[in-house]
């Protein structure tokens, strides 16, 4: 056993309860039986995905880390269970209920888990009380959200007083791909998870970087998921326009390169020369185990994609967990209980 | 002097003629006089770009290969000139025109420039006549053509048999990112150029390679802009879902790495260790020198860029010149006339 932490892995409650709001046609999800150890994620009627009893299942989740060589994950929702599209107070009664449901499954084993909850992000004043709830009544690391919200970069300026309080509670942003831009592109029959998710998530952390929120909000600690996606390649892109572009230039007052090397990311690249690539790109400090577990676009040996990747005994240990104990500001796991 | 071959630079005409067609508000565009050695590219009533002289001016352009260190240049328009919105015959017309005025600059100096024409995609019978048209009459190398063609990517099968014709004729094709996906989504002043680019060019490239084109015609000699953005970090992701997704893996008789190491990707990522990375990522036989040239979004120091990536000598050959003679399709340069 390692004490390798996994920030980037996914839950799915076994059952939902049903919907108890006001509103029609409100596309609530509900989970139906599937085939052994799996079960229909149900989203207006249909499946939306079949997923494995790793997602709600605390013992499946501990055999399957033995086998990974991962000592702890960071628990999130399946990004499309954020819900942003649904009306409030339903997106926040929804996710009030997913984020106990994860309490819930880290306190089985807390040496094991923590908690990195939804916040219903299409009412950010709902968002910021949600935030407080989970730092304060949950003990959990932060946040996941995604890298839009109905369309709308995270980057926005409508969403600055969220950072700004992450920023202030000290908690951990975990920004996930999510609908992705660019879907109408595909042809054939990858999906957009595959196909779309890394320059979405690109996209994403483009605009903590061109708007000014990530130069704004310096002690903001926050990870992008996919190993920011193209961002790895598109920094030097951004920092030539930095310095070609007077309106670009004028609009930021530090080079994207700086804010970006403040920015966290998830080693999940499937390819250890590209986790190398990461870590020349963005840091050795800023790197992190992500997965994606329990589902199929995850890596099942993430530990292994990083030991291959020929990186210095000091680096890989700093993947590893260091860190992850500071993105998600852990001086030492033990010390949060 | 080397003989280093840029292979993705731009041309705009001095002058448009005017519209002649029979259309009602056709965005057909045209030169307005601007500041010294500028001129605006009116679209629509609207300055759509400002360009400098180097756009159509031959003897500014071959002072300025001087001070790059670029020996050969291959042509193509500016991608927005493509104009795959203008209704037929208009597009055809404006599309001759481009490529006679391509070929007026190449006959200036042909031992310093080669043609990548247009070809009107929103007419595939059209485009593959004016293939054949810049093959036998313009003695181009091939055509420029663009990331997606009004909203659809060009790996969509409705243009195999313009990628079969190109197989057919020996033409090379140079991919370029045009108003990219993800637009929507950029926050603060930074252009679509600068964030929507990469990701855009990996959806086409992605499109190429998933709608399984790439793969029925290995013999297409096709090159993709910007590195090909995103693909670099997006490729192991693509390989992993054709391993762990059955319909995705029965779709396509070859690994998604397969088809990705037979395409030509331009260097132009603006700096050296994703240079190297595009190398090891894709092959050394499958880089070669793009510059962007003469806009601000490109590199004025393309060879410069490329000597610091620490590549072996062998490999700085190939990337410099080799390469784009395969490409191109020219066996040496000379050769041609």
């Amino acid at each position: 056993m390692t004490d390798c932490i996994d920030i980037h892995t996914h839950v799915v409650p076994e059952y939902f309860p049903p919907y108890a709001g006001k509103g029609r046609d409100v596309p609530w999800p509900s989970m139906s039986p599937a085939h052994a150890c799996h079960r229909h994620v149900m989203i207006s009627g249909k499946i939306y995905r079949t997923v494995s009893d790793g997602c709600w299942s605390v013992p499946r989740r501990i055999e399957d880390m033995g086998k990974m060589r991962v000592a702890r994950q960071a628990l999130s929702p399946m990004p499309e269970l954020l819900s942003y599209w649904l009306p409030m107070p339903d997106g926040g009664t929804l996710i009030r209920y997913l984020n106990e449901q994860i309490a819930e499954m880290a306190a089985l084993a807390p040496e094991r888990f923590v908690g990195l909850g939804a916040v219903p992000l299409q009412d950010v004043d709902a968002a910021i009380r949600e935030l407080d709830y989970l730092q304060k009544n949950l003990k959990f690391a932060g946040a996941e959200i995604a890298s839009h919200v109905n369309g709308v970069s995270i980057g926005d300026a409508r969403f600055e007083p969220f950072f700004a309080a992450a920023e202030q509670m000290d908690a951990a942003t975990f920004v996930h791909a999510l609908r992705p831009a660019g879907q109408e592109r595909i042809v054939g029959l990858f999906p957009e998870q595959a196909v779309c998710f890394p320059g979405d998530i690109a996209l994403a952390c483009a605009s903590m970087i061109t708007g000014g929120i990530g130069a704004r909000h310096p002690r903001l600690r926050i990870a992008f998921s996919h190993g920011g996606g193209a961002m790895a390649i598109l920094l030097p892109r951004l920092v030539h326009a930095w310095n070609a572009i007077p309106k670009a230039r004028e609009s930021l007052a530090e080079s994207p390169a700086t804010t970006a090397k403040r920015f966290f990311y998830d080693h999940l690249v499937f390819d250890p020369a590209a986790v190398k690539f990461l870590v020349e790109r963005f840091g050795a400090s800023q790197i992190v185990v992500g997965s994606d577990y329990p589902f199929n676009m995850g890596d099942a040996d993430p530990l292994g994609t990083l030991e291959k990747a020929g990186l210095e005994a000091a680096t890989v240990a700093a993947v590893t967990a260091g860190n992850a104990l500071r993105f998600l500001g852990l001086k030492a796991w033990e010390a949060r209980d």
